[in-house]
C-alpha cells in the first residue's frame, strides 16, 4: 500500500545530494532524497560565491555532463566575473556571486518538479545492510526505506557541533538540528570515521557599512556563463566591495588570540587550509597586516553582507572588536556571528573510484562526508555518485573521469589516494594538465562522457558535436592555406600590430600571432559564421598548440601507466624491497592500475618500479 | 566601542516578535530583535492561512493601530475570501491563504530595512535583572545586551520537544534547534511555567494528488483586504481543494489509535482544542466519519500542499495509511510528516493588562509563550507588548484595549483572567459585543487609539478621520430627510423589491430596508461620492442600528463596572462571605477594577456583590 521502495536513496539535500538525486531521477531511476529540513535544500552555508580557479572548471565540466549547478548559478546570481582575463587560457575562469536565497528556493522547485524524484523530510539514522550490500535506510520516524543503492551526502550534519569562543552545542548548521546517529551506525561495519572542522565569517547589516570608503568590484556585463546551454539576456553586475584588515585588526586579534577556539584547544580538528580563519592567518603570518576583505551581498532579497576574509570562531566580543578596525566597517552591525562547525567525515581512501564504499556494496558517498570542502567539489561528487549508483544498478561500467580528462578526475583521484590533513579543496595547482583542462573546452573534453551518461538531451548533444567537428575541420583547413609575407604584413599593419613577419605563413601559423583572430583571417580563408565559444576554441587550440601538444605527450604517458592494470586482490606482501609505508598505502587503497598506485601517499618511484617488475613476472 | 545598549529588546522573530520589534522601532526606540535562525523570520510553522472569524477581526484591528500583518498578508497571498457573506455583518470577515515563502522572505526584508532596528542571530539564555527590574538579556554567545524593556516572544522554542509516534527529540520546529535555557532561568524569579502542545498535519507533494476528484474553492477576485491602506490591482484567486475523511479513514485511525502519542501517554500536555488532531477527533466523536479536509498550497514557490484537517502526531506509517483512504489522496506522497511539539509557556495570569509580567518590571511577554495559539493572536500580543514597552519607557499610560473596543481586548482580557486548559484561540463566541466589534469598522472603533499610539502616518489618519466624520454627518442628514410613501414604493418597485411601505419614512428609516443602499437614495438625498468602505459603514450602522444601540447599553454597563476601580494591594482576605476560590483568583490576578474582577475564573456574581459592598465602605 505504502510505497517505500526506490532504486536510489540519497541522504542529504545540499549541493552534493541535490546533484546525486537529480542525476539518478533524470536517468530514469525511482529516487528518494532525504533532508532534515525541507526549507534549506541547496543552502549556501558559507560564501555566496560559486566558481573561481579549479572550482569554476568543475562547474563547466559538470554542466556538459548534465548537472544543475552551472545552469542554476547562471540564472540566480548578483554578478559574474571572468577571472584572470589577461593570463593564459588555462587560468581564465568564471566566478559568480550567487543569490543565496533564490538559489535555494528555486532549486527546491526543480527537485519538486523532477519526475521520478520524491523528497522526504526525515532523519536517516542507519543503513540497512544484507550480506555486505546496502539495501536501504532506517529513519528516526520509524519507517524503513529500501533501495538498490544509497548515496550519503550529509555535509556537516553528522554529529555536527558548533563552536563560538568557548561555547559549544550540537547543530548541523547554526539554528539547525544535527544528525547524531548515522555516523555511529556506520562504525559497526568497519567503516572508519574522523572529524573535520570548517568555519564561516560574520554577516553584517548592509545599512551599517560605509561604502564610500571602499572599492567597488563590478561583475562583467557579458560574462562567460558556466553553462554552455545558458542563453541569458540580462545580467546583474551588482558590485562587491573590497577592504583590508589593518595593523589595528591584527593587534586586536593577537591580543585576544587566547579566546580563539583553535588556540584554546576547544577545536582540535583541522579546517580548510585554503580558507583559513583570521586567527589562523595571524598565527601563520604574524607579520602580515593587510589581508583582503571582500564584502559580498548574499541575496537581492536581503541586506546581509558576507564578510569574506574574516572567517573566525572567536567569541562575538572579539568579532565586534575586529570589525571596528576595518575601513568601512567601523560601525558595522553583525547580524550573524562567525562560527565553526565540527563534524564527522569518512576518509575517502575507503572509496572506489566510482565513489562506492569498499566494504559495503551499493553505498556511495559524496561531498563533505568525504572530507572535501566547497559547493563545487560537493556537486561534482554528488553528480558522479548519482550517475555511478545508477550505472551500478544497470550493471554498466562505472563512469570514471581521470586526471587527464577533468578537474573532476583530479578531485576524485586526489581524495581517494592522497592523505590531506584538512578538508580538500580543488586547486589548479593540483591539476597536472592545466592547459588541456581548460574552463572553455569542458564541452569538448567531456563530450563522449556526456553522451555515455545520457542526461543531456540528444538534440543539444548533436548540435555540440557538430561544432566540435567544425573546430577540428577548420583547424585542418587553416593548415592548408598559405598566405604571403606581404599580405600578412598589410594585415598586421591594419590591425595596429607592432610585429612583422619575415616570410609567408599558413593561416594556421598566422593565427598563432597575438593580434590575429579567426575572423580577422577573412579574405584569406573562407570564414564560417560561428558562435564565439566555437571561434574561441579554434583560436586557443591553434595559439597554444605547442604547449597543448607537449601536454598531450605527458597525458599519453599517464594513460599508459593507467592502462597497466594490477590484478584484483594482488598481494603486495610478496614484493621484496618495497617499503612498508608503500605496502600499507597499497593495501589500504587497493589500486586498480600502476598509475593509480603511483599516486598513493608514501608510494615512491622505486616502489613502482619494483611493482611493475613483479607484475610483469 | 561595541554598542550593546538598546531601548527595547525583543526575543524571538515569529509573528509576535516581528510586530513587537517593528512597533518599538517605528515609535523611535532603538530596538534589537533576537532570533535563533535568521532565515526563518515570520515563518508560518503550521497552516498557511491568516484570518477567518475572530482572527480576521484581530488583523483588521492591528492594521489600523499600525501593525504589519494585515498589509503583508494582503500583498503575499494565493487567495483571499470573504467568509459568511450572506450572514450578518458581525460574522463577515476575510481569510487569506498566505504565501508561506514570500511572507517570510519579505518580512525579513521589512525588518532589515526598518530604521532603529537591529537583527541579531543568537540564543537568549537568561534575562538580566536588577532590583526586580529587567535590564537586559544574556546570550549563549557570551555577549550581554542591555535595554529598558524586554519582550519575550519565543513561540514553541522554549524547551521545544518534537513528538512523532513514540519518537521524541529536542527541537523548536522540525529541523530547528530549541532554546533550552531561557525558561529555566525565569523560574528563579518565581515565574511559573507550564507546558502546552501543538501539532501540524503532513504536507504532500502536489503532483501526487488527484485533483479531478476534488471540489475547487477559489478566492474572491475583489476581496475585502485586511488593511484599509491596501490598494492592490491584481489578486490571485488560486484554489484550495476540499475533500473528506471516509469511513475507512476513521476505521484505520481507530485500529491504530494505540500508536497515537495522546493515547499512549507520550503527550500528556494539552493542545489547541479548536484545531484538534484527527486522533483527537476520533476519540471525541467516534461516530463521525466525514471530517472536512482542505488541501492548501503553501507557496507559489513550492509544490507542498498542507493537508488541513489531518493534524496528527501518529507515527508516519499510520499517516500513510490514513492518506490512502481519502479521496484524491489515494496515491499522495508525504514530503513532511505531521508532528507535535511540546513547549514551555508562562501562564498569562502572571501578566498585567499591558502584557508586562507582574513580578519583574519591564518584562513583557507575547504570543505562544502566553499560552495562546495562532499567528493573529501572536501578532496582536506582540504589537501591544511592543507599544506598551515603549509607553512604559516613555512614562505614558499603558495602551489597553478593552472587550468593548476590540477582539484584541477580548484576547488579552481572556488570557489574563480565564484559565484555559489548552492553548487559547480567539473566537467570535468569546466576544460579548460582536455587532460592535465588526471586521469592517475596526478603523472607526480604534481610530483614537491609533492616533494615541502614533505609528500610522498623520496624513493617512486625517484622511480616515474625515471619512469618519462624513459617516456621522451623513447618518444625521438621513434622519432629517422625509420621503413620501408613494416615492418609496415607486423606488421599491424599480429595485424589484417584493415589499411596500404603508407610510412615508425618513431616508434613515428607508435605508434600513434590505434592498436599499446609500447610493439608491439618490434623488431624495444629496448623495456624496464616497469609497465603498465608507458607504458600507453608513449602511451597516443604519440597518443594524436597533441591535447596535442595544449593545451600546450593555457596553455602558460594562464600562461602569470597569470604571469601578479596586485599590492597589487590596486585601481580599478581609471580605467576609467571599468564597476561597474567588479569593485565590483575586489574589493571583490582582484586578484593577470590579469589571476585571468579575471575569476571573471562579469569581461569582455573589462574590462581586460582596466585593462592591466592601469597597464602598
Amino acid at each position: 500500500m505504502f510505497d517505500n521502495r526506490y532504486d536510489v536513496i540519497v541522504v542529504g539535500a545540499g549541493h552534493a545530494g541535490v546533484e546525486a538525486a537529480l542525476a539518478s531521477a533524470r536517468l530514469g531511476k525511482k529516487t528518494a532524497i532525504f533532508t532534515l529540513y525541507l526549507d534549506n535544500i541547496a543552502m549556501m552555508s558559507c560564501n555566496p560565491s560559486i566558481g573561481g580557479p579549479g572550482k569554476g572548471h568543475l562547474i563547466a565540466e559538470l554542466d556538459i555532463l548534465g548537472a544543475e549547478i552551472g545552469k542554476h548559478t547562471d540564472k540566480y546570481n548578483l554578478q559574474m566575473k571572468v577571472l584572470n582575463e589577461t593570463k593564459g587560457p588555462a587560468a581564465r575562469v568564471s566566478r559568480a556571486q550567487a543569490d543565496k536565497y533564490l538559489y535555494r528556493v528555486k532549486m527546491k522547485e526543480i527537485l519538486e518538479n523532477q519526475e521520478n524524484l520524491d523528497i522526504i523530510q526525515a532523519e536517516v539514522i542507519d543503513i540497512i545492510v544484507k550480506e555486505k550490500k546496502v539495501v536501504g535506510v532506517k529513519t528516526s520516524i520509524g519507517i524503513d526505506y529500501y533501495s538498490k543503492a544509497v548515496v550519503l551526502a550529509t555535509g556537516t550534519f553528522l554529529k555536527g557541533k558548533i563552536v563560538i569562543g568557548d561555547v559549544e552545542y550540537s547543530a548541523g548548521r547554526q539554528g539547525e538540528n544535527a544528525a547524531n546517529y548515522l555516523s555511529e551506525s556506520l562504525l559497526k561495519y568497519g567503516i572508519e570515521i574522523d572529524r573535520y572542522q570548517t568555519a564561516t565569517p560574520p554577516r553584517v547589516d548592509k545599512r551599517t557599512i560605509d561604502f564610500s570608503k571602499l572599492k567597488k568590484l563590478y561583475g562583467n556585463e557579458k560574462p562567460n556563463y558556466f553553462s554552455i546551454f545558458t542563453n541569458k539576456k540580462e545580467q546583474s553586475i551588482m558590485p562587491t566591495y573590497l577592504t583590508f584588515t589593518t595593523e589595528e585588526t591584527i593587534k586586536v586579534t593577537k591580543e585576544l588570540l587566547k579566546y580563539s577556539p583553535i588556540v584554546s584547544g576547544i577545536i582540535e580538528t583541522h579546517g580548510p587550509r585554503h580558507c583559513p580563519s583570521l586567527d589562523r592567518k595571524v598565527l601563520n603570518f604574524p607579520d602580515k597586516y593587510e589581508h583582503q576583505i571582500f564584502l559580498e551581498q548574499e541575496s537581492i532579497e536581503s541586506n546581509e553582507i558576507y564578510v569574506n576574509g574574516l572567517t573566525t570562531a572567536m567569541p562575538p566580543f572579539v568579532q565586534e572588536k575586529m570589525l571596528r578596525t576595518i575601513k568601512g566597517l567601523e560601525n558595522a552591525k553583525i547580524v550573524r556571528y562567525g562560527y565553526a562547525v565540527e563534524y564527522d567525515y569518512i576518509p575517502a581512501y575507503q572509496l572506489k573510484m566510482n565513489l562506492e564504499n569498499k566494504i559495503l556494496e551499493n553505498l556511495f558517498l559524496a561531498g563533505q562526508i568525504n572530507g572535501t570542502s566547497g559547493y563545487e567539489e560537493a556537486a561534482a561528487q554528488g553528480f558522479l555518485a548519482g550517475v555511478n549508483a545508477v550505472r551500478k544498478i544497470d550493471d554498466k561500467e562505472p563512469m570514471i573521469i581521470d586526471r587527464t580528462e577533468g578537474y573532476i578526475g583530479v578531485l576524485i583521484d586526489d581524495i581517494i589516494h592522497k592523505k590531506t590533513p584538512e578538508p580538500y579543496r580543488v586547486l589548479p595547482s593540483r591539476a597536472e594538465y592545466r592547459l588541456t583542462l581548460r574552463f572553455d573546452n569542458a564541452f569538448i573534453r567531456l563530450f563522449d562522457k556526456a553522451k555515455e551518461i545520457g542526461i543531456i538531451e540528444k538534440e543539444k548533444l548533436s548540435e555540440l558535436e557538430n561544432y566540435i567537428n567544425i573546430i577540428k575541420k577548420e583547424i585542418e583547413k587553416l593548415k592548408e592555406i598559405k598566405i604571403t609575407k606581404k599580405e600578412i604584413n598589410i594585415l598586421l599593419e591594419k590591425l595596429g600590430a607592432s610585429e612583422r613577419v619575415t616570410k609567408g605563413l599558413t593561416a594556421y601559423e598566422l593565427l598563432k600571432l597575438k593580434e590575429i583572430t579567426y575572423n580577422s583571417l577573412k579574405g584569406f580563408v573562407d570564414i564560417l559564421e560561428l558562435p564565439k565559444f566555437v571561434t574561441n576554441q579554434i583560436e586557443t587550440i591553434v595559439k597554444y598548440s605547442v604547449f597543448i601538444e607537449r601536454e598531450k605527450k605527458q597525458i599519453e604517458k599517464f594513460k599508459k601507466l593507467e592502462n597497466m592494470k594490477i590484478p584484483e586482490n594482488f598481494n603486495y606482501d610478496n614484493i621484496k624491497g618495497i617499503s612498508n609505508i608503500a605496502k600499507d598505502g597499497l593495501n589500504l587503497v587497493k589500486p586498480l592500475s600502476i598509475g593509480e598506485a603511483s599516486r598513493i601517499s608514501g608510494v615512491t618511484g622505486h616502489d613502482i618500479a619494483l611493482l611493475i617488475a613483479h607484475i610483469k613476472k
